[in-house]
């Protein structure tokens, strides 16, 4: 059964907006083991509209429709759906009670544009909002299954959980198993090489996508609805992988970097503080995005300026002025600062030329040190990174987090005697 | 004439990606005065592209295709075309040539597969990728153009910029005038009761879209290939929403709230540092995803330890165990403190509860407090946001700007002394 979801608007259609709903229903079709075979997205032309109509109409029969159920004139997907099922719309009177009595509950008039709203497709079944005024469709014909949907996430999505995936989930439907291996500190063409002759043995029905940008390289392997014979095959694909990749592989299950790090620290019993300059609070930023940080996270000092480091880190000014801020002694006296000064088990510190500016052919932008202080000694790591400034930041934030993260495994399960507050 | 994109990839039909190449394309398109009316993703399977390719070339004229170009089986937007369109694909010898150089160049030998990258279909123009093996292909029928792209943006981009563009290019096109109010501080249905009167007199060709998200909302004026007169009526009815909305705005061209306080901290010369807890170093991130910030942005101490608060910011102990780590007095003594510690005009400090835990009756998830601080004193703001902890943190680096914003503004123009170093 082919499927499309259209999504109606035509800020979709500039350059400063994505349909973003689209992702939600996916996730739940694919959950009832259901594949998207085609996503549109039209403006609020009726023309275009008519023609998307047909198009899905023709090609598709699951049709999912997000947005222009709206009040306002540019609303038009319920009359383009009118017209392409030859159907008559019909106006609901309980429909309009229920919008005039949100309204009185919060103390507003209902306008008269909202009048359009009461309009329904004959013979559709009407799908309650608790969550807005605009109520959904669902029409089901000989060909076609049909939901109309609003557009804001919030009401889209309980109403598509409640309303709809209980109408198109087959009986005994098997979930899509989608797996997602993460990596980083390997470029795509290198992956490509190490695994490139397993693509031959790829199991019968698995998908098999990767994705890099500088810093990350995501392998998803997908299989709709399997049994236990197929999943034991992905298994074993799997595992084939990860022998040949697993050294630069942080998770095999989808989790950020942030938190197989934030987990490791936390198995251990061990603090970590950061001092960071040209990542600008990006590091404590993913640190502190996963939720329970502040169990091992004390706090980075972000010194963007020479005399914070000074100050903070107690970094010798002599060795900023003979070395550089960017250099491997100021990283590495960072690194050994924030720790002390922290009271942490590991100081994590980063220092580099994010760009555009400050760079010179002997200190390029996109040059950062990298260093990692715990007990026994500090560590220093050299890179070089290409891209932009955001680029050149997330990289280094993914670098510092890997180079923890390996050493957190290597030193191995041990736990950690907590550092003392100087 | 009808544009349309289709964006090929069975990933850009899974809930983990999107197709953000076309906003690119959009944005390209736009700049020639050309709008896009149809946008269709669609994977790799055969019949799917075959139905795609169909109805793109019977509706829209100029058909702009993403992805699908690569080496590899999945790779599969040649052939549909050529099957669409009804014409051989032929090998290229040259084409083989220039990859196999680029192979040597970097010290790797050419695989078979990249053989398939050679074939074009009958009649196109190949487009050369400096930046990747995929070349591109440019097709003009009597009533198609056509234009196949790599996926990668950084290869698609400059094929795009370069070659198709000026193809497409109308002569004397006018670019789409596109203007993006950006307001802080108001909510959607505040702004829908403030500006709703002058939706009746939108100038005709107009399109206005507001997008809102929790703490930020834009206000997008779209009006495609203006002559002067149309465009002066633009202009009057940007003022007349700026004159209602003015109060809450803080750019009228679409520019970061982040770069507008780095615009303001430059004229008046005056210097900035952060203390963040529940921010988590996120605004030290936003500013410093500014390029230049460097001269006005000295250090942000994340201090999500208390014993950080206390050992950076001098935050008195004891005032934190009587009020709590999130209160107004410690707020008060986080700006008061990083102001005096870094030796900068400004000190802006934010504490509070970003969840998921961490909550109590009388302190709950999203309670914040933003503290300013200046020569004269501190000045403090309590907020109750809502939503989850990236949208707490967010809207929490939010509000601290948009104080720190309307300071600036309020202040005026006078440069600042800068504070001593301590």
């Amino acid at each position: 059964m082919k499927t499309e979801i259209i999504a109606v608007g035509s800020e979709l259609l500039s350059p400063f907006f994505q349909d973003t709903d689209s992702l939600l229903l996916t996730e739940g079709l694919n959950g009832a083991g259901l594949s998207v075979s085609f996503k549109t997205v039209v403006g609020d032309d009726d023309a275009d509209l008519d023609e998307a109509v047909r198009t899905a109409l023709r090609r598709s029969r699951l049709i999912l429709v997000i947005g222009g159920l709206g009040p306002t004139e540019d609303d038009r997907t319920r009359e383009a759906f009118a017209r392409g099922l030859g159907r008559k719309l019909v106006f609901h009177r309980e429909i309009l009670e229920g919008i005039r009595e949100r309204f009185r509950r919060r103390g507003y008039v209902m306008t008269a544009s909202n009048r359009r709203q009461c309009y329904v497709i004959d013979g559709a079944e009407v799908l309650p909002n608790p969550n807005g005024t605009a109520p959904g469709q669902w029409i089901a014909t000989r060909r076609n299954r049909i939901a109309l949907l609003p557009g804001p996430p919030h009401e889209m999505r309980p109403m598509f959980e409640d309303h709809v995936l209980p109408r198109v989930t087959p009986p005994g439907a098997r979930p899509v198993e989608h797996r997602v291996l993460r990596l980083t500190g390997i470029g795509e063409s290198l992956m490509e090489t190490k695994i490139r002759d397993l693509y031959g043995e790829t199991p019968p029905g698995v998908r098999v996508t990767t994705l890099a940008s500088p810093g990350e390289l995501a392998i998803h392997l997908i299989l709709p609805g399997p049994g236990d014979e197929a999943r034991a095959a992905l298994d074993a694909f799997e595992a084939k992988i990860v022998s040949r990749l697993g050294r630069w592989m942080y998770s095999g299950r989808g989790k950020a970097l942030e938190a197989v790090v934030g987990r490791l620290l936390t198995e251990r019993g061990a603090t970590l503080a950061c001092a960071e300059s040209c990542t600008g609070g990006l590091l404590a930023h993913r640190l502190t995005n996963v939720p329970g940080s502040s169990a091992y996270f004390l706090e980075s000092c972000v010194t963007y300026a020479n005399r914070a480091k000074v100050r903070r880190l107690r970094v010798p000014a002599a060795l900023i002025e003979r070395h550089g801020a960017v250099s491997a002694p100021v990283a590495r006296a960072m690194a050994a600062g924030i720790r002390a000064t922290a009271g942490s088990d590991f100081g994590l510190a980063i220092t580099g030329i994010a760009g555009p500016d400050g760079g010179s052919p002997k200190k390029p932008v996109g040059l950062v040190y990298i260093a990692l202080a715990h007990r026994r000694s500090v560590t220093v790591t050299k890179s070089q990174f290409w891209g932009g400034r955001n680029l050149v930041k997330f990289q280094s934030s993914q670098k510092a987090l890997d180079i923890l993260r390996r050493h957190l495994i290597k030193s191995g399960q041990k736990t950690y005697n907590r550092a003392k507050t100087p």
